[in-house]
């Protein structure tokens, strides 16, 4: 957010062409042999089964963490750029581990000069004096590891001189593959003589930070993170991949690429973790009302029902207990909104992949980006939803929120569409089930339960603000439009739809995660984290 | 409609990559001497006062046709290919007017190979035994003029086996300049050794029908069409392509290029001509009923009121006499809604411009062709909006509908936010005008206050309909989120917009463009064309 006033300065002197893009990119760069299997000299890797294909993983844990030092050799001074969602979090985490382990690197913040964040750096112990706070490109100048962690919209537009800054053997380190995906847009690469990582939180920088603290004492409480080596010169690329991984409390990582990893997120974001939720809750909270619902109760049956109920059963039992959970009439009433929900809500989550893979939706984001100067970002937490939303939280009994099934059909199938636009794209399950379900449930809807979706859509980074804009609306008209006159014209449940999802190998892999999720639940509300979430 | 079956196939041979699109394509390429002058040695220009500028027309009328002979020289045989809006009213338009001219030119249809058509070209005295029906390709081969009116996924699919085909010294013509941007997103042209024109009804092929049947006792009524010469190998393209205006009965024709004309085509068709206008109505009929209107009342003062009203005005005296027909309180109440909406609806259709510039609009139909097969495009008439409008309708007395000043402030503001993003980026008052007030009031609400906006929508052409389902939700959320909260929250008014509007300067290009306007009102609901709408 703080970022949104400087970009349309920084897009007015770039001229960017957008460079061939291939239209047929369904299969990501992953070939299943490539993902499944790694190896550390530093770390115990462990193969663990999701679904039917066996994947690779380092789990992590406090007790890791004097391999630290091992992992981060070579390193003495690491630049986190940046002071958004992402880079609070991880420059504190990383700072704590690594002290705690005993290195003597450096964990140092750079910003843009004047930048109104300087002040909350220095409040967590940043500071000028201790040299652990500059500008940016001088922090970039001395760092041998720069984890870039400015807004999308702010590496497409600085990246030449932040490679040129670069010294010569640092390495990149990034959280998320957008960089990748706007290079590819102008024909454009990383430089070869680095090292290019990414270790990339499922979860937003709040919760990175959250899970990290109340995990001092439950260890291995943290964010699962996908890691990425993009480029290798040095050959100590994966390791350090992993110690950061480590050092920020991640409960397991698994691998992707670059390229998979922006995919899948900027997909991710646009549908059931922020965009699709908020269009399912409006045009149910509709539908409710024209049931006769008062708009209170509407409220409650729709996001409530979903955000303080449905994705706490998916959290700790999984999607399929949610289903297991209903009798009777209720089943019917699932079976019913999940039937007539899937293909339509698939419908869109397809257009948004291909819209990703295709470099669109990257095209518009940075064209976004250059007209917030003119159409600054409105809040959108201002609607009938959202006020009726707060009277409703006011008033909250946590024990009386309804498991609404015609709101648990529509938001699981939803869910399911998700997972299977994936899948067949060809994502590993790692990956799927961490951005379509632990994302969803663990990270996202705890906040949404204590502030709304609006209010999160509101606070979240400048990509994802600007596709769930884009899209909610489009779940919310295409599910009133097809999936629930299906249901009012008394189309018959589609059995087939239903068996695949009792059958689904995703409910293996979700198990499988559960296993591996930390034991404490994350507790927001408390922290003084949540009056900034911004979400990367 | 008809060919979105056939599109996924025709895809799926095509492995296409799109080339470098400028990302900064703000001012089309139009130069204001280039298109506000250009003479004829067959038809009489006019130079007419367009707000400022001056631009050159042809003015038509029926008394023309004994000029079409020597405006068709050395065209024998036209192919009109394709049967879906266009084609059908075009061809019908184009042989009863040669016809009537005394020309012996064959106009012939050309359909795919089993094509559902055949039988309706034939209702209209199109076929096989006269030999004006037959296989596209067959009727490509032996037409001087391809009349290329298939829809644009399939100009996109087949466009090099009809290029191919064309016979030397063969005109290519256009109904819309969508080839032209796929050619440029796929970095390619069209061949050099052919003219290529484009003559660019500014409404769709039933009302191009319907008017020219009811002109026959009104000289020169008719639907206005923008012309565009893009390549004049033989030197008689600008003439040909004014023949071809005045033989369909436009009432005047005005010039373009095939750029100017996609961007603003395909741009409007999002905007109030489809898919802003369908917004504003599902975002009006739900706050009319918050705010405690039955259903039936709330669609009267939102749809209602747009098409059976405010476009009647707009249709005869000008948008502004809207405003000036308001007193006391309601000419506040539509100032209000003026004001908190002109800037949200405009960040909605700046958007708009620069995807459908960039090249990603277009890119979003092609995609959007791909996937038709796994989902077929469903109809959206069927919710709650759409059932309670078929009642209103069916009820309905028109001396009755009411002029909501709120609706009308909202409507007027989205319209002259479309004006001004056009004007911004260059085009000229005629196409502007035509693009964003007269196709919208006299072509198309007219059609919408027959059967509905939502009908309409599920009966245009597959662009036009891609992009509508796509940006109607958009103009739904930001009004509901930034306009209407903005007025609930007593945010005063903006004179200076207020001002802006009431000194704009269409207004004057408006009112020459009424006096243009044919005397008579289109019918619609009595022909057998309604049945088979199709928008262009």
């Amino acid at each position: 957010m703080k970022f949104s006033l400087a970009l349309g300065a920084l897009f007015a002197t770039s001229a960017a062409a957008f460079a061939p893009i291939a239209i047929t990119p369904r299969a990501v760069s992953i070939s299943s042999t490539a993902v499944n299997s790694f190896s550390s000299t530093i770390f115990k890797t462990e193969d663990v089964n999701f679904a039917d294909t066996k994947e690779t993983i380092v789990r992590g844990g406090r007790d890791l963490f004097p391999l630290l030092p091992k992992a981060f050799e070579g390193i003495k001074e690491i630049g986190v750029i940046g002071w958004g969602s992402q880079a609070p979090a991880q420059a504190q985490n990383l700072r704590d581990s690594l002290n705690e382990a005993g290195c003597d690197i450096k964990v140092r913040i750079g910003l843009r000069e004047g930048s109104s964040s300087f002040a909350e750096a220095r409040e967590v112990g940043f500071t000028e004096d201790a040299d652990t706070l500059g500008e940016m490109f001088d922090v970039i100048k001395k760092s041998d590891l720069v984890m870039l962690l400015i807004s999308d919209a702010a590496q497409a537009a600085l990246y030449k001189d932040i490679f040129a800054a670069m010294k010569p053997g640092a390495t990149l380190g990034l959280s998320h593959g957008f960089l990748l995906g706007y290079l590819e847009s102008i024909g454009e690469k990383f430089p070869e003589n680095m090292d290019v990582i990414a270790v990339c939180p499922k979860g937003m920088g709040p919760s990175v930070r959250r899970l990290y603290e109340q995990g001092k004492e439950v260890n291995g409480a943290g964010i699962n993170a996908s890691f990425a080596v993009h480029q290798n010169k040095s050959g100590k690329a994966l390791e350090l991949a992993l110690g950061w991984g480590v050092a920020l409390g991640s409960p397991f990582m698994f691998e992707t690429t670059l390229s998979s990893e922006y995919r899948s997120d900027i997909y991710g974001e646009r549908g059931i973790l922020l965009g699709a939720v908020h269009g399912i809750v409006e045009s149910l909270y509709r539908r409710y009302q024209r049931q006769g619902m008062s708009p209170e109760q509407a409220f409650l049956e729709s996001c409530e029902s979903i955000t303080g109920n449905i994705v706490k059963i998916i959290s700790t039992k999984g999607i399929k207990a949610v289903y297991d959970g209903l009798e009777g009439e209720d089943k019917e009433i699932f079976k019913q909104a999940y039937s007539a929900s899937y293909m339509p809500a698939k419908e869109i989550l397809q257009e948004i992949y291909d819209e990703v893979s295709s470099g669109n939706e990257i095209r518009t984001v940075i064209m976004h980006g250059k007209r917030i100067n003119k159409y600054p970002v409105g809040k959108i937490d201002g609607t009938d939803t959202w006020i009726v939303g707060e009277k409703v939280r006011a008033s909250r009994d946590e024990d009386k929120i309804p498991l609404n099934p015609f709101t648990a059909g529509v938001y699981v199938a939803t869910m399911m569409a998700q997972i299977d636009v994936l899948l067949e794209a060809g994502h590993p399950y790692s990956e799927v089930v961490n951005e379509s379900v632990i994302e969803a449930v663990d990270s996202l809807c705890p906040y949404m339960h204590y502030r709304g979706v609006a209010f999160m859509v509101d606070n979240c980074s400048f990509t994802a603000k600007t596709g769930s804009r884009k899209w909610a609306p489009r779940f919310d008209y295409i599910l009133d439009q097809l999936a629930y006159t299906a249901v009012d014209n008394g189309k018959p449940v589609n059995e087939d739809l239903i068996k695949a999802f009792e059958e689904h190998k995703v409910h293996d892999a979700v198990t499988e995660c559960c296993k591996l999720r930390p034991t404490v639940d994350i507790s927001v509300g408390t922290s003084s984290t949540t009056k900034e979430i911004v979400i990367e």
